[in-house]
């Protein structure tokens, strides 16, 4: 039965600052790096025994992977990275203070950009020093797919053809899979295989550093509710993410 | 330019126990980790741009290599692993103390053991405690390939393949390799590189954790002599190696 383990990184940098971060590459903040860590001794307690390893080219949810699998006695396992696992592109708001833009556009506008499920902010502009212009991590990439901005909409878009391509047939192998990457990738996903509707996953938060766990049938379908592995941490890491930004 | 650069794993739980190793899956001691970040360190400041990893099967080089590139802000490469780089497995070796195994054998013996070419250890009992029989990291090898003790022209016979089919293809690709790996693994790939005598290869002591950079040219015949990226502290670390065991 394949099954499939969520890991959404630990606490950035620049989360501990509030600043938007999307495709900028901040390190873990020390807690994050106690967070990936836990999340690999939840991970040694189950008993699950991942076979491969996906990331986002993106060192904070590698390094959560990293610090987690090390810990969990799983380093050897396969690794494969892709962009397609990022998170959500943030536009013109990459390095903005969270507080700061939410004064500034007032709650309404700050809400949509954060929350609706297809409104991308503001495109950045490629001069910027939070731009990925000429990112090594993406040379390999055709420079037209590259996002400037996003919505939920377009992570969605970009994220499921390596879903469907990449993972699946992993997942369809019989082998157990592991992701770590990001709150929009990971919910993206989510989204995609509980059939959430797109005004249902504004509210749904996913907790960093709690291993989420789907068991699936042969044609990708959970089948039962997916369980984090620590749930009452996990439901106060959603709370906590819900708040974000709020004050 | 196609670039290689070679990491040999820092110092581990066993070498400070001065044990002989193997395919024991054994971790990086304290002083292992400063000496992968370290290697990093020396990374960053080369300018050399990796593009793409390779590493064994075993966590004391994973980790190196994870530890390394995350230090020089390269984390985000690609990923391969193979038991084709993995240590020389030591048979019966494993597990058993050198300095004692130099008393009971005597120095001849040991040496031999340590340092011929062509003669291999006996094999490993596979329910030995420090047999690798069953062990998930293998799974997907035909069991009937994987070794029950190598000598080095045995590690050659297994390394030799993966280079020239798999990391090959991305030198020959333009790409900036690295890869994180054992004494032994090592030391086949340089022997091969550079044309080293079955006789001399007994001399060639690979310091842990300095990289070695090889620049090649499109026959993946080095262009001039390789070059480690601190040549004083190489020298050191290969003397200390040359003296591991005789004590």
């Amino acid at each position: 039965m394949p099954k499939l383990i969520l890991v959404r990184h630990g606490q950035s940098e620049w989360n501990e600052k509030n600043l938007f971060t999307g495709w900028v590459d901040v390190k873990l903040s020390a807690k994050g790096e106690e967070e990936a860590k836990r999340a690999g001794v939840l991970l040694k307690e189950s008993g699950l025994k991942p076979d491969v390893l996906f990331t986002s080219r993106l060192t904070r949810a590698i390094h959560t992977a990293n610090l987690a699998l090390e810990e969990a006695g799983f380093a050897y396992i396969d690794v494969h990275r892709s962009w397609r696992l990022n998170e959500r592109h943030y536009g013109a708001l990459q390095g903005k203070d969270k507080a700061e833009t939410l004064a500034t556009y007032g709650e309404e506008q700050f809400k949509t950009w954060r929350r609706s499920f297809d409104v991308p902010p503001p495109v950045i502009d490629p001069k910027s020093e939070f731009a990925q212009t000429d990112d090594a991590r993406y040379k390999d990439v055709d420079p037209n797919v590259l996002p400037q901005t996003e919505s939920l909409k377009l992570v969605i878009d970009r994220m499921l053809p390596y879903w469907q391509d990449t993972i699946a047939k992993e997942l369809l192998d019989g082998k157990t899979v592991i992701i770590a990457a990001h709150g929009n990738s990971l919910r993206a996903l989510v989204k995609h295989l509980d059939n959430i509707s797109d005004a249902d996953i504004a509210g749904l938060n996913i907790p960093t550093g709690i291993p989420l766990v789907y068991e699936l049938d042969q044609k990708l379908k959970p089948t039962k509710p997916s369980y984090y592995l620590d749930p009452e941490a996990a439901a106060a890491g959603a709370a906590a993410v819900a708040a974000q930004g709020k004050k």
